[in-house]
């Protein structure tokens, strides 16, 4: 047996019981659509490869994407909107930095100081996921993923 | 099975275990006419649509509503009093604000650092739980729901 | 089955299975006799009616009572000793105070700051429990409370 | 049936599942052994009655005794030492102090401020485990202790 | 029964109910490998005998060796990135350091104040992992360890 944690989106905290590591995935988008989320949102926001950033099922974070008024690709998750940014790769003889794709948002005052990001005093903002680096595709977290098995 | 992680009013950790995702709200509901809550209060509070702010039932999160002596609308939750508070919609030239419906008490020495709004020094607030934006109705929170599974 | 998290006078994390919610407060009180307590104790500390400030049963928070050498009334509770203190209801022209009943004890070092009540720099003090408010006395937290379900 | 939640050497989180609460303390005993511990230090450490200093069995709490180069007991808790230091009882006009047995180290700069105690920018240490009182010895807790209901 | 709690790559939380202890290790090992992560780092890092250094299984933490283009030995855990830094024994009239094998990594604004190393306003790290001291290899966590019962 297997418990997956989970918070409901008015904050009710329970653990759903499954009969194995097949129906983890399934399970958490089942009530990830819902708006339900599992776990802490780690400092700094989550990080996961490049590869994916272009088919990640948001529902795996109970996170739902939306299009906003001003035509802007955005998430809403607990009850918050971020937005998505894509930072270019920059190759020159000063420096070399990889391409970014992250959804972030202004910060609040009642964040943590510690999840702020930006200038203090100045702008500041909170990211809650960040897809960097050449790792290979995790292909069960893509929105069409075929059902696999989450310890295989 | 499913369980349910809840907290008494005395601060008595418990989990109850129910068959099905049916059970789960009217267990939270139970449980939260006495006074238990589930998981922690989001810094800034919990938000939901305004849609919800009407009929909401307090008693997902272990609140309950009341009449002050001042005829003010409140709720009582883990023993401390958060009071209605309508901001109306503003639409002018200069900014374009929403309605929102908000439950909030004044900010308290032992509250911490972040969970407190407004100036530092000044007079400082503390939001339970906001009801803002135009998503959709959950209509499962309301306080004549209909019995609806959670996960559906 | 309803498991209560509890947490022994050695900080051992356990969690108690009982048949249903009748069970509650009977196994709380058994090992709340030993030193076990559930849950944290919430920044400012518990909050309960004044109804209940009489005949509360200490065993419930994992506390037990006692009377000191100076014959003040005291609690025992993981380590430290809280004193009672009657802070009697004020009612003239210029305020309007309630009858307080609290357990407390000066601030330590170690303490977190948002725990400490009172000046910085003067005497601090950090309260485990308050009773205070017009509420219905809740029956079932009483020494001689005869059983009853914890969520009837 | 009971859940013993434990954190082992390496910071993996279990919990085993016991019969009943005469095999609390006994698998305690044998995970501590391997350097398995539960639930949280807590700020200012754990405290228990003098009359435990002597024989307190320090697998209990995932910690193990040995004498360091310079022959002084020390006891090792997740990869830290802590030295054994005795206050004595002083009992004069000006002061009263009861004798106190107390488990520090000094102060490293990831410890979180409020453990560490001393004068801010002087010597600072944090406790893991403090014996003082007059309180009854807690036998079950001995290394010679003969099984007994965690719970009795 | 007993239960090991675990965090995957994009923070969902669960627990895998194993037979026996015997299970534990292999199945953090099988989890690990997908970057299944079980409780906190502590503050200042895992601690574990310098013995362990050469064979430590990263699995058991989640993590997994790579060299980098520099052609140094890095770990990657939850997103990012530790290096291998070796600390020889300093051994003469003024001092007696250790030997030490420790991953870090540099520090990050959103990383909290008491995890963060060095000169504030300096260069400052995390670290992951420290192999010092004398103590006895810990056999089981090792590459090729032979499956041993984890409470044995």
């Amino acid at each position: 047996m297997i418990q997956i944690h989970l918070t409901s989106p008015i904050g009710t905290a329970i653990s759903v019981a499954v009969e194995n590591a097949a129906s983890i995935l399934p399970t958490v988008r089942q009530y990830g659509k819902l708006g339900y989320t599992s776990g802490e949102v780690p400092s700094g926001g989550h990080s996961l490869p490049l590869a994916n950033a272009d088919d990640f099922d948001f529902a795996l974070i109970g996170a739902h994407p939306y299009i906003n008024k001003e035509g802007e690709a955005c998430i809403m998750h607990r009850g918050q909107s971020y937005k998505r940014r894509e930072l270019e790769a920059v190759e020159n003889k000063k420096m070399s930095l990889p391409k970014i794709v992250k959804y972030s948002r202004g910060a609040r005052p009642t964040d943590l100081p510690h999840v702020k990001e930006g200038e203090d005093g100045g702008i500041q903002y909170v990211t809650l996921l960040t897809f960097r680096g050449g790792g290979k595709k995790l292909t069960a977290y893509a929105l069409n993923a075929v059902q696999q098995n989450a310890a295989d």
